[in-house]
């Protein structure tokens, strides 16, 4: 059977997200893991197979680096753990895989989960002076992530002519959005004076405009839609899934239409998902979007990409207050990664289970009312790689 | 539909393996794509989604982190390419990721690719010397490889009483029969005092008992049976497939079971795979096997986890000539790792590519006569984890 229509989520859990020295990968791992079996009300035993997204494990001393290294914190022996690594996407591809095993018939029940450690350093040094010296292709020419979305930002700005207040703004709502979210980094009202204010990182980019470094982790539990009807108390379908790779570590920056105004990764994903979901409005078939705002210009332009704005719209979509918790259709009312910070390899799977949470009723504080399908998306690397997800509720429509 | 029985395997390559240093990781990574599908009859517009197996990219610069970091070197733009990661059956990670897909009706033609490059240094030292500057679990307290092994070979040969020299044997088959692999690193007829007189690593273990460190790419085409049947030159199909993960890095060495003569993870893949194939006796039903014979040792114990011999007889089926290329049931034809080399993300679509091309009739001059069914296996980490597939000959039987 395919994924679309047939695959349902029926658990989730998110551990923290922050600097959280008093954690190890494997005990996010774990958090996240019994926490997601244990929301779809099941026991560990009863899952058949998992698959673990990390992208970094040399952050965390290369534990991660193996679906088996987690194998044992998961109490999950004899029974396979797979892991998958694609950038920033990463996440999502967990819970494709997982969603590929159960369209398959080879399992009934599966884990798929997220977790990274990004904020320990080595003896050695941070990270990125680590990576940079390891030579990293991109890295080691100076080429990191504030300075690429940088370029797109300028770019943006001077195309569309917007301010660069118009970028602060997304920072000022998903930051206030995070306070109705306990596991998130941050989540304090900021004001726009307080954004553009903020250090500068990259020209135009501050302190704020970029998504912090974060430990955390995220799993969710997927089954087929028939076993979900049968066994499940809440569930949430897969409606649609697309995954999009349109170049490697060294192509040209962003897009072959070399508009460097978006990303080709994003449409084409988008195309993929709304055509399986049978989504041709987005704006208006959908009830809330989690995209992959790892900078303040970045959810402006994957508005655009995904066709909830028209191209050069992005800014004026925020500014009528549609993307607003309260709005036509809510972006990032988890904070984003803004503001719930991102830790790569956790970060689809928490958008995931933001997705499902949300249209199964379970929202929280920060619940969209009358949430019935969203939409989940991460973008990986230098833009390159993006995976869309169209998910809604499940049982009686 | 399942796997098991439903998805064939219709494109195979296999790069040089060895320290190749006038090719880089990607030079691999399209050498063994493109070929597996020109070997195919395909071309690689017809190709839709990719599944990349790279075990350890921090030893080629982080080029391979990613499935997206390789889609430029296969010209692949927008479809997606996805990193697994398990150790040293990532390769076999792969090759069952891909075939998930088929089974699952997402794609009907995939690619599994396994590279590795491991010869070259950084300006900082060679690969083990770094790992364990990073703070790997297992390398930082000096538990390698050649050490971990050769604590299994002791206590083999100690509790069935057998020599040293019964290890080398091992190794003077493998790389005889590498002589008739082009693709082999090595491929001389060694003897047995050789072996025996070679400089030790980890006693009992010399340097012919130990797999060498490796470049090299390999790649296979899937897709499904009933697409084969109508559209294929030559196919496989996969009846079985097996994956285990019997502990982690922290885990206590080997089984659970404690007896230190075995894997666990081997003989739960194994019953796997046979289970879906329906095989009942190994020595009998299978015409040969590719197993994962990173040291000497390894290889004798695989055939006793896989059910070919009774445990402690593995020496004897070897002494038999039983896994001798013309014996009854011929182990490693190809040179296995011992004499091919263990390029680590490829290792296991080599053996898959060998199994297919042997069950086809299109083994070369190692060609087992009448093999119409084979088995792969690998084995990763500390023993932790392992694959097997068990691979039938296509058409009419």
């Amino acid at each position: 059977m395919p994924i679309a229509g047939e695959v349902a989520i029926i658990g989730s859990a998110v551990t923290d997200f922050g600097a959280l020295h008093d954690r190890g990968y494997l005990d996010l791992v774990a958090e996240a893991g019994f926490g997601a079996v244990a929301d779809a009300g099941l026991s560990m035993e009863e899952i058949e197979a998992a698959w673990l997204a990390t992208a970094e494990p040399q952050t965390a001393g290369l534990v991660g680096d193996s679906g088996a290294a987690v194998a044992e914190a998961l109490r999950f022996s004899p029974r396979p753990v797979t892991r998958v690594s694609n950038f920033c996407t990463s996440g999502m591809e967990a819970v494709r895989a997982g969603a590929m095993a159960i369209a398959a018939g080879e399992h009934d029940v599966v884990l798929a989960i997220g977790a990274e450690k990004m904020r320990d350093v080595t003896p050695r040094g941070s990270l990125v002076s680590k990576t940079a010296e390891d030579s990293h292709p991109l890295l080691a020419k100076g080429r990191t992530a504030p300075g690429q979305f940088a370029l797109l930002a300028n770019r943006y700005l001077e195309t569309y002519g917007y301010e660069r207040s118009d970028l602060a703004a997304v920072a000022v709502k998903n930051h206030g959005n995070a306070s109705r979210n306990p596991h998130a980094q941050f989540g304090s009202q900021l004001t726009m004076a307080q954004v553009i204010d903020a250090p500068v990182v990259a020209e135009p980019l501050g302190l704020y405009d970029c998504t912090p470094t974060s430990d955390g982790g995220a799993a969710v539990v997927l089954t087929s839609r028939e076993w979900a009807e049968a066994h499940a108390d809440h569930y949430a379908v897969i409606e649609g899934i697309g995954l999009a790779v349109t170049g490697g570590y060294f192509s040209n920056f962003f897009d072959e239409s070399r508009d460097y105004l978006g990303f080709a990764s994003t449409r084409e994903a988008a195309k993929q998902a709304y055509r399986q979901a049978g989504v041709t409005e987005p704006r208006r078939e959908l009830d809330l979007v989690e995209c992959h705002d790892c900078f303040t210009i970045t959810e402006i332009v994957n508005t655009e990409d995904l066709g909830i704005a028209e191209p050069g719209e992005g800014v004026r979509l925020l500014q009528s207050g549609a993307t607003a918790i309260d709005g036509e259709i809510p972006v990032n009312v988890s904070g984003g990664l803004q503001a719930c910070g991102h830790p790569v390899g956790a970060t689809g799977v928490r958008m995931v289970a933001e997705v499902v949470r949300q249209v199964t009723g379970r929202g929280g504080d920060r619940q969209v009312e009358g949430a019935r399908r969203g939409l989940a998306h991460t973008l990986g690397g230098p833009g390159v790689i993006a995976c869309v997800m169209v998910i809604g509720a499940g049982g009686e429509t």
